[in-house]
């Protein structure tokens, strides 16, 4: 043992005690005739103190030689600290070091191992050993392991199986790119990594395990947006015998577990929406409803009055920004010219602005009097003071628009409050969704999403309009989770890939098994599953994932700490059967 | 809801309610005027009866059509049975049906879903979620999401964290054959899958993580022999600042409690055993402790009699077989056959019967008197009524064979009691093993496991006589874990390289990172991994994984199910910067 206890764990009870300590020399202060060594492990830090008085020589000239990141083990006496540091579970204490081992010397770290670092992300990157050292870092790793350990004990307290599917799978055309595995033993052929284990699971419910979790790696090699990596995890869930109410219940049990074993926080029953009530209210299938903005319609109040722009517009629609009232002239313009940027796309934007004695001011006062305003703030729920921002044009394109200003304002306004959780589901997705590219239908979900029963008539008729059994966990405006009840016969299922444009061959080829399975009795079921690493970042009140994955891949798909992907040699293309083009 | 209850929860204290049950036909026994189905789902069966007296005709007609297999609703009363089943949970009852829904039909399975089916290997593997709800498949995935519960939370109450690492990695030409995987964005260039994560869990440590553990899938490119499988589970397991004492305490902590809840065994300390030893007294370096048959070392008591095989044998080595002094002629024949069959690869073998009168015959009296024969029994331990059996030859190759035969014998003796859970620590295993093919040493653990440090001077002068600070767990002759105290210095990891016959430009390619981390104060750590699917099956009493798998691969690492590996399309090729040869 090179320590009988960690650097986080004493203090005034142990004083007298020998010690001995072994970790990372933090930082040291020498001023002459006394050092003192700031020891840090994974648990705390601990004062050490070399005097001359008391240490002996070569004891203290070994101290005297320690450079930051040293790896040191010392034996000690826990002795009570003069200048007590209430703000350290060990601040009461202090080690007089009797012996010193340096385990290991370290070079300059290239950047400081310290909360706030001056390492840029490359750099932190190209050294995650040394990144992972740093509190942040350290301890979004052990908040993960955390969240996962709960999630494991309360689904299996449910009565929920973890079962391990395959790695090695079969690449199909529908969804995302696969990664594909060269097979050494097959020739010419090519295994695939899992998107999600969505068949694996569902055949499981066929094999009666009734209730599945699993915590698993995923894959998609899709060009690499900020804060998407190629490999994540997934809370992967499946369960038989339910209904989409049923698995609702379920996994807000769980996510309310969570937030309140994790923040403790209690949540009440959360709110639910169907998807075309977020989509009017807030522009967004994912909203964000720790605060209001509300969309208020204004078609009907805009109509007629020689406005030719609105008049035009399939779709007139304004929020109310709190407090904005107040801004300049100058505040606003920014504003406009922040919609008219090409990620958002708005040809301009429409202003009124409800002064505190009342009285509207708008953009538009040539075209709309004071009635007419009275009418939009009331529609926007706009009070005195209040700002109000109106987008038009096409209804799913201004909407898109409109719910980006909405999450911008109210970033810049301070209302995303990372440590307020409000959760949401959202209900009713349509089943398929128009691709312009391919000019066919696709499947919102997976192709395995059962629509509703009463709209299966639909699908003949009015495709687009037909709603699935399928919803969303949001939280704080990110989708958390998602999942659908699935269609478990088999005339169903080939009716679906038939509607997605599959020939009767591709699907027998691609899902053969799975519609075979169906043949013998296949139970009614659905699941879920949750982003594992959005959601342990969003509890965790952070923004973006990369520091809760321990080695992650940057924009290209590299690790740029071990210098991966790499090339390979011949010798073992040639067992693969493949070459380079 | 599609029920209140499971099938396996109802009794007597339910008798009068209602219920309403969901589940699969086990089978039904039609009697004309009655109607009994065993309804099944994961949790069990529950008699279900119709009635013509007391069944609606409808409901009857509709029970009489149900095939084995089918998914049914049923909703009734739950009343006491007349003929009560004392071996089943729900057998103090059953439910006389009043509404009866076909979910869902099934043609006839291809096999019997019973305990005993009459399904080949192959059958069941291609319709695996029809095995699956076979008990013994079903409660065999069940039993190890226990086991996994069980790792998880005694090693997070330890202090170790679990933390993912990526899949997505580098191929490296060290070990076994990696599978690799294309990148798309990184033109010409692999990840490979990992075999192990082993240098993440070691850059952990560097990164100050203290304790490290992970359920991870990994990755071998091998050619399948029976019970292997190309994607295998391990508990991985890393911890700094300690020595062997401290990782063979906790590991074996982790164990006893395993064998503790999960079984109910209550162990003592592990035994221990060098690994010099393991091969002198079994042959083996994991040997199965579970019975005797210790290996006695006859050379001394053999020689200067005459008997030309023995001396000019380096090793003359014999065991007792209990109990088998009254083996015939022709059975010992058939041993003699059995070791000589080129899979063991004995020349030839001598026995000696131990009779109950106290005299002892054997094959080779010619040259050997009572006396010496007595001497034989005294280092073989046998006793009267035993059978000592002896090999001869190279001093390895002989310790192989008599290991083998040992395994055989106490299997047909039926020593070898899956419920009996016997132990071992091998420790002081060698650094290095030579390999006859490539006419160099390679790491018989891995590239990164220290040298005993009293032994380090051996490295330039005897490699082979080296010895590791690596340890083995073996439980019932099987390796359920090893590992190994690490390098944690960058000077005798290039040396390591050195004499692993690398260049200093391949080590750096291949592993500089892993050197380079090594210069930012890496503390001394070391490690362990389990076979996962290995110790589950054990602790499940099983000898082979395959059941323990929810969807295992043949010996040519196809997925029989979903028929993968498969061919892909040349645009897919294409984008991968790859064609077939």
């Amino acid at each position: 043992m090179y320590r009988s206890h960690n650097c986080g764990e004493l203090n005034a009870s142990h004083i007298n005690q020998e010690v001995t300590l072994a970790g990372w020399v933090q930082k040291s202060r020498n001023k002459g005739f006394m050092i003192w060594v700031d020891l840090r492990d994974r648990y705390g830090i601990t004062q050490l103190i070399f005097d001359t008085g008391r240490t002996q020589k070569e004891v203290f000239n070994s101290a005297a030689s320690l450079g930051r990141e040293f790896v040191i083990q010392v034996k000690g006496t826990v002795i009570e600290r003069e200048a007590k540091n209430p703000n350290m579970a060990t601040g009461d204490i202090e080690i007089l070091v009797s012996e010193l081992t340096i385990l290991n010397a370290s070079i300059l770290p290239p950047f400081s191992i310290e909360d706030e670092t001056d390492g840029g992300e490359e750099l932190r990157m190209k050294y995650r050993y040394l990144d992972i050292r740093r509190n942040p870092v350290k301890n979004s790793l052990i908040f993960r392991h955390k969240v996962g350990i709960e999630v494991r004990n309360y689904l299996s307290k449910q009565g929920f199986i973890e079962v391990e599917t395959p790695v090695l799978i079969k690449s199909t055309p529908e969804g995302a790119r696969d990664f594909v595995v060269p097979s050494r033993m097959n020739e010419g052929q090519f295994y695939a990594l899992p998107q999600s284990p969505q068949t694996f699971k569902q055949l499981l419910m066929v094999g009666g395990m009734d209730k599945y979790f699993q915590i698993v790696k995923c894959f998609r090699d899709e060009d690499l947006r900020a804060d998407r990596q190629p490999e994540f995890t997934q809370i992967d869930c499946e369960m038989a015998f339910v209904e989409q109410e049923d698995i609702i219940q379920t996994f807000e049990g769980l996510a309310s577990h969570l937030l309140k074993e994790i923040k403790g926080i209690e949540t009440g029953p959360f709110p639910r929406m169907t998807y075309d009530e977020a989509m009017k209210k807030y522009g967004n299938d994912k909203p964000d409803i720790r605060f209001g903005m509300e969309f208020g319609e204004l078609n009907e109040v805009t109509q007629h009055k020689d406005f030719a722009v609105f008049n035009s517009s399939e779709l007139v629609v304004g929020i109310a920004v709190p407090g904005a009232g107040a801004y300049t002239r100058k505040q606003i313009d920014e504003l406009i010219e922040w919609v008219k940027r090409p990620q958002v796309g708005a040809s301009g934007m429409v202003y009124a602005k409800y002064e505190a004695d009342g009285s509207i001011k708008s953009s538009v006062d040539k075209f709309y009097d004071q009635g007419d305003l009275q009418k939009w703030s009331e529609i926007t729920g706009a009070k005195p003071g209040d700002l109000i921002l109106v987008l038009s044009g096409d209804a799913h394109k201004t909407r898109t628009r409109m719910s980006a200003l909405r999450m911008e304002l109210a970033t810049r306004l301070g209302l995303r409050n990372p440590e307020v959780f409000a959760p949401l589901w959202v209900v009713d997705f349509p089943l398929l969704e128009w691709d312009e590219d391919t000019s066919r239908f696709h499947a919102m979900h997976h192709p395995f999403t059962s629509p509703k029963p009463e709209d299966m008539p639909l699908l003949e008729t009015n495709p687009a309009a037909v709603r699935a059994n399928a919803y969303d966990l949001v939280l704080n405006g990110n989708e958390i989770g998602g999942g659908s009840i699935r269609i478990h016969d088999k005339a169903t299922q080939s009716l679906m890939f038939k509607y997605l444009g599959f020939t009767e061959e591709q699907a027998k080829a691609q899902f053969g098994f799975l519609m075979d399975a169906f043949q013998f009795g296949a139970p009614p079921h659905g699941g879920l599953a949750f982003g594992f690493d959005r959601l342990v970042a969003i509890l965790g009140g952070q923004e973006t994932i990369r520091d809760f994955i321990a080695f992650p891949k940057n924009n290209s798909g590299r690790d740029v700490m071990i210098d991966a992907p790499s090339a390979i040699d011949n010798a073992q293309l040639d067992e693969l059967h493949i070459r380079l083009k």
